[in-house]
C-alpha cells in the first residue's frame, strides 16, 4: 500500500520551483513525472525518439500510452508524488490531465493545484522567453485558473482525495513551499 | 467507429448561429439535436403530440426517454455533432444535460461550450422578444456561465474528451465560427 | 422507493437557519444529518465517546464510517433531507463531502447549495464568536464559493440530480426559505 500526492499547476504558476523547494526535506518520497513516464514507454516501444514527437502521436496512441503509465503507477509502492497537468490546453480545447478511465486506476490521497494571481502568471509568462507561449490576456488566465479548479474538484470527487489549492504569489514562494510541505507531511503520517 | 462532437451553449450565447455557420462547409458531418431525438421517441410511443408536452412529462419518463436517446446515439456511425444543453435551468435548479448514466453510453471526442461575455448575453436576451425568458441580472448570467463551465469540465473528465470554450462576443461571430470549424476539422482528422 | 434532497452550505451561509425555516411546513419529510449518523455509528462501535473525537480518527476509519452511513442512508424509505457538507475545508485542502464511492450508493433527487454574497458570509463569520474560525479575506470566501459550486456540479452530473443554488443574502432570509420550500414541494410531487 502506497501514498500518492498528485501535484498539478498552470504554466507560469511555478509548480516545479514549489515542488523542488518542498520535497528536498522528504527523502522517502519519490517524485515521478507523468509525461516522462509516458515518454519512456513510447521510447521503449520505439514509436518515438524525441520528447517532442509525443504530442504528434495519434490521439489513440497517446491515450493507450497514458493508460499504460497509469497502470504502471498503480503498481508502484511507497510514497509517490506524481507531477502532472490538471489539464493540457491545446488549440482545440482543454484535455483532462486525469481522465476518469485513468484516475480510477490510481489510489490518490492528495491532489495539489499550484496557482498564482492571474497578473503574476501573466507577468511570468511574458518574462519567460525560453518557451514559446501564446499571447493571452488577464481574462484568459483567470478563465484558465477557474477551468483548472473545476477539473481539480471533479478529480477530488471521483478519487475521494483532498484538493489543495496553493497560491504561489510573486515574492511569496516560501509560503507556497511551506504549504506543500504541510501536505506532504500530513500525507506521510496517514 | 464514429466521431462525436457535443456542442452546448447558454440561451443567448448564439449556439445555433455559430453551429450553422461552422457546419456549412462540412458535408460529411450529421447534426443531431438531443431534444429532437427525445421528442421523436416520445411521439412514436404516443405519449406526447407536441414538443411542448415533453417538459410536462413525469421526471421518470423524461429520464427513460433520455436514456433511449443516448442508446440510439451510441449506435450511430460516422461523424456526428450532437446539439444539446450543458445544463437546463429550471425553477428548482440546474439539470445536468449529460448525466453520467447517459454520458457513459457515448464515445465523445470533443465537448464545445459556446458562451459570450455576460453583458452580451444579457443584451441578446433582452432584445429577443420571441421567447419568454426570465428577467435576470448580469451577476445571474455570470453565475450561469461559471456553473455551466463546471458541468463542462466534469463531462470532460468523465468522457476523456477535450473541452473547448468558444466565446461568441457581439460583432465577433466570424471568430467563433472559425474556432468551431477548427474543432470540427481536427475531429475529422482523428 | 424514497425521495432524497441533499442540503449543503458554506460556514456562514446560514444553512441551518434556512433549512429549519423551510422544513417546518413539511411534516412528512425527515431531516438527517450525515455527521450525526457517522457519530452514531462510531459511538455504537465504541471507537469514540465525543463528537469532537470524530475528526481525530484515522482517515481510513473515517472513510469506512462514511461508507456505512451512506449504506444506511440508501436503505431509508420515505422523504429524506440529508444535511451535509459540500466540501470540508481542512488545513491541507478541501475534502469532498460526497465522494463518488458514497454518492453512487445514494439515489439523490435534488442537490441544494445554500450560499450568500462573499461579504455577507465574511461579516457573519466575524460576528460569530461561538465558533473558532480562521481569519480569511473576501477573496478566500469567493474562492470557497466557486470551489464548492464546482463540487456541486460534479455531484449533479454523477447523480443526475438537479443542482439548486440558493442565495441567503443579509436581510433576505425569507426569499431563501421560500426557494428551498419550492424545491421540497417539487421533490415531494415527483
Amino acid at each position: 500500500m502506497g501514498v500518492m500526492i498528485i501535484v498539478m499547476g498552470l504554466p507560469g504558476a511555478g509548480k516545479t520551483t514549489v515542488l523542488n523547494g518542498a520535497v528536498s526535506g522528504f527523502a522517502d518520497w519519490k517524485v515521478l513525472n507523468y509525461g516522462d513516464m509516458m515518454f519512456e514507454i513510447a521510447k521503449r516501444e520505439k514509436i518515438v525518439n524525441e520528447r517532442d514527437e509525443m504530442r504528434k502521436l495519434p490521439l489513440k496512441s497517446q491515450k493507450r500510452i497514458q493508460d499504460e503509465a497509469a497502470k504502471k503507477l498503480s503498481e508502484i509502492q511507497g510514497k509517490v508524488i506524481l507531477d502532472t497537468h490538471c489539464s493540457i490546453q491545446t488549440a482545440t480545447g482543454y484535455m483532462p490531465g486525469l481522465p476518469f478511465d485513468q484516475l480510477r486506476k490510481l489510489k490518490v490521497d492528495y491532489l495539489v493545484f499550484i496557482t498564482a494571481p492571474a497578473k503574476d502568471i501573466l507577468g511570468r509568462r511574458q518574462r519567460d522567453t525560453t518557451r514559446k507561449r501564446d499571447v493571452v490576456s488577464i481574462e484568459d488566465v483567470e478563465r484558465d485558473i477557474s477551468v483548472n479548479i473545476s477539473y481539480l474538484c471533479t478529480y477530488s470527487v471521483l478519487s475521494g482525495a483532498a484538493a489543495s489549492i496553493i497560491t504561489n504569489a510573486d515574492g511569496k514562494l516560501d509560503d507556497a513551499v511551506g504549504r506543500l510541505k504541510e501536505v506532504i507531511k500530513k500525507a506521510g503520517e496517514a
